[in-house]
């Protein structure tokens, strides 16, 4: 039990030297206010649909660093350290549960299979692609020193995605299956690279053979399905407290800290087994809100909307941090100096990566979408995904974000100090990989996309207030969850017969999980249409 | 520029350490495991009126506490070790920010004279009393080495009210005025004593005169004035920014986020010039939900709402935690080991600081209804405090809670840890005087008003739900900010005349502020009504 007596040191350490704290006061205030600069700026500048909240925080975090280049005589351009904890510990858990709880039940649900193909295969097959390419190139252009371990490491860090620039150009109402799959695809890639890239760690191989592809395989299975169930759990449990809780008196405040604890819960849970908390946050997100829609009383929607929008906010504030950061960190002068290789090298190892994106990700879109359209192949037209999607989901997945970031910080550097020439390398690599990417593809997004589906051409303006730095308003998300659902609830009966079981055979095993959820899970759990099917409550 | 180069320390030095790191999440997710526990019985008890979710938390903190103990082998009760850093960094600031943006707009002004007499001047009243009682008897008593400094701080340790429990059985229909005078001394109150207990910090006296007096005085008058002028500042220019923000499109994750960093701003700020950031938030709060009500777009009112329940939620986890600790810290064997006193002596260092609270509160209280009657003597009944009201509100601020326990650690422990008897003796005193006065205090409450207030009895169990743990749900608190508002506002000029200037000089001070309010403030800052009468958008 000596845990129990382990002091919250995260804290308290700082609390003991007052000249410390004090001496942190100026760089996190200084820090908030640049943050509150972007939001009043990133506003400013909606109306330029080509100009997101990330290139606005990048922008900013260029400026900003500048500044302080200028101010600390060419020492440091940041305001803060990078550590992983503030990281993985407060700002990706809110990201995730919030792509948990506003992933559209009904279009996930339904496009579940090829979601999971994409998500999941998708990122085991770019990252064997990008680590592959990166371990025959990069000795070529005079950039050695990398473990196997370090490659594989690489190879999930450039397989994270960032879609948000992607689905701000699309339009719902028109493509919902093509927009459906960016989305999901986008959230279950990022707990994918994340979990991939704990199994590669856990690993640690120095050589890679049949066996240790097949272990890193297993681990990563092992750790997908564990997070997935102990997320699933955890909702469930929240869905059936909640409903419990029902009997007695309505309050909104503590429903919702029950619902934020338990999710910080799970993730904490997660890591305490050495599983994925990310993961595990996610599905708790999804299970919360598909199960907690009507468990809470009279004003239940409008609960689970300012949960929504709590976490929203949250995970607004922390994406922003993180592109405010890279942009800053782009010009810590030390890093840059610190790698040896010529300007040359540099420029080909940049080139390299970014061309092992584009075929990495190509390797995956394209077959798995050929499979996708056969498993639909009785679908009919609007579940195929049509030549125009898959170029468009090729590219919404070409941008790289902030779990890339992330994972590369913390493969290669020691609390945010990058020690040596090899780790400096890889941190600018990644850097100059997100910041191109997301500027100089992001740039490009809109008019590709205009020009490949010139029906959304009239409707982008309007989707582009709507869905805004992937803050879809009430009108566009939750409706989704609740309406559409009893709706399609009442047509289920006739349509969930055997000519479908025969016809659609992916759409069966959406019906038959309908018919189960319906069945057994919402009577005891609640969920959309509980109510009316005249259950226990 | 060294600061600039600081690392953000708070949470890098755990990332450091991997073994360190991975022993914190067993504490930290046992007390959040704690926490969901104490929101699903505090609710499961809902129905019981003089359980409230204090009550439930420090029992609850005593069962963990207990079983801790056991296990740890009889060496600790705690899960973690109060830091305040962690108390006024991350939980205090919601709780008053939140206080501060509840507080009902009209309510407040309506009665600011009140509520200024009895939030300012009884902390001053009641500090002298309560330090000048513990000086004089403490050392009968067999305990000494207390300096005169420290005395003050205990003076202002045991002036800081809790009337959570008071307000839940308080009609706001039945007994308006009462009910806004009990709310709004108990958030001025929190926030003065924070200012008073710094400005007794900073002026560390070891002999008490008439100079040193009135230097705490002058510098809590200082601290008073430039921190609520901050925080009036910060408040207005987010909502000018939102204002401005109003020409463009419509984002609410945006809104929100804004709001909630520049109240974190205004706080940091607060600190990084040494002024009270708990006042300056609070006034941010008032501020911002005053003007900020009708400035953002269609889905106005839902977007303060939102912002409502995030920080009512972040309030309502932050008071929780705090009593759960106390409960759990009650059975710190190594604190009562420590003091040095025998058990009569201790029972009469309890009873004596006891009995000065009830004194010291007793003693301003009854004049001050007597001045504030004086001056509403032509206001009516209505605005008279009659003498059950006075006795209310002098029973309402008996109660110790969440502020005392933060400010005593902060004088008496480092890091959570007390190391002389002295300290240990007035930890334990702190802690027994918050149970006694939360459980035993909170428990009379209910039969005493239903005593003093016979016509709020059949209501009672409806408010009870209504205005649970200091949520009222939105149909009590919200409508208040701008419906009341706007019908009062067409009957204003009709009523603001001469005659009211003669006849009610205090309603007069309230109106020139709702001229000038209205002339000029709003239609630059926005609030209510703005848009009705014209003004620039």
């Amino acid at each position: 039990m000596e845990v129990m007596n382990n002091n919250l040191t995260l804290f308290s350490d700082v609390a003991t030297n007052t000249e410390s704290t004090h001496s942190q006061v100026v760089p996190i205030t200084l820090f908030i206010a640049v943050l509150c600069v972007c939001l009043v700026i990133g506003h400013l500048l909606e109306d330029y649909p080509w100009l997101n909240e990330s290139i606005t925080a990048i922008l900013i975090g260029f400026v900003v660093g500048t500044i302080i280049l200028c101010t600390s005589k060419w020492k440091s351009s940041r305001l803060l350290t990078f550590s992983e904890e503030l990281f993985f510990i407060y700002l990706l858990p809110p990201i995730i549960f919030n792509a948990g709880f506003q992933v559209k039940k009904k279009q996930f649900f339904h496009n579940f299979f090829p979601i999971m193909l994409f998500g999941i295969t998708g990122v085991l097959i770019s990252t064997s692609i990008v680590a592959a390419g990166c371990w025959w190139l990069f000795p070529k252009l005079g950039f050695e020193g990398l473990s196997i371990s370090e490659y594989l490491s690489i190879g999930t860090i450039f397989s994270s995605t960032d879609t948000v620039c992607t689905l701000q150009v699309l339009s719902q109402d028109e493509t919902p299956l093509l927009y459906s799959l960016v989305f999901g695809e986008g959230v279950v890639n990022d707990a994918t690279s994340v979990v991939l890239f704990n199994a590669v760690q856990k690993i640690n191989a120095d050589t890679l053979n049949a066996q240790t592809a097949l272990r890193i395989f297993l681990d990563f299975l092992y750790l997908f399905t564990t997070s997935t169930l102990l997320g699933v759990a955890a909702g469930l449990v929240t869905a059936y407290i909640l409903r419990g809780l029902y009997v007695g008196r309505h309050s909104s405040v503590r429903e919702i800290a029950l619902m934020v604890l338990v999710a910080y819960l799970s993730y904490m849970l997660a890591e305490l087994f050495e599983l994925s908390g990310i993961l595990t946050v996610f599905f708790t997100g999804v299970l919360m809100s598909h199960y907690s829609w009507h468990n809470v009383t009279e004003s239940s929607r409008t609960t689970t909307r300012h949960v929504w929008y709590a976490f929203a906010t949250l995970s607004f504030i922390a994406e922003t941090f993180i592109f405010l950061y890279v942009g800053m960190d782009a010009f810590d002068y030390e890093k840059w100096k610190m790698s040896k290789l010529s300007f040359w090298n540099k420029l080909g190892i940049y080139s390299t990566v970014m061309l092992l994106i584009l075929i990495g990700r190509a390797a995956f879109v394209f077959p798995l979408s050929i499979i996708s359209n056969y498993m639909h192949r009785s679908g009919g037209e609007s579940t195929k995904i049509s030549r125009q999607h898959q170029v468009v989901i090729w590219w919404a997945g070409l941008m790289r974000g902030a779990v890339s970031v992330a994972l590369a910080f913390k493969q290669f550097t020691h609390s945010g100090i990058t020690l040596d020439h090899t780790n400096a390398t890889m941190i600018t690599t990644t850097i100059v990989i997100v910041l191109f990417s997301t500027i100089v593809f992001g740039f490009l997004t809109k008019p590709l996309v205009d020009h490949l589906l010139p029906s959304t051409n009239s409707n982008t303006t309007r989707n582009t207030s709507d869905s805004d730095s992937g803050s879809p308003n009430e009108d566009m998300t939750l409706p989704l969850l609740s309406v559409e659902e009893s709706t399609s609830e009442n047509l289920s009966r006739a349509k969930d017969n055997l000519t479908m079981l025969v016809d659609r055979p992916v759409y069966t095993i959406h019906s038959y999980w309908r018919r189960f959820d319906v069945a057994y899970m919402r009577p005891l759990f609640g969920g959309p249409g509980s109510d009316d099917n005249g259950s226990s409550c």
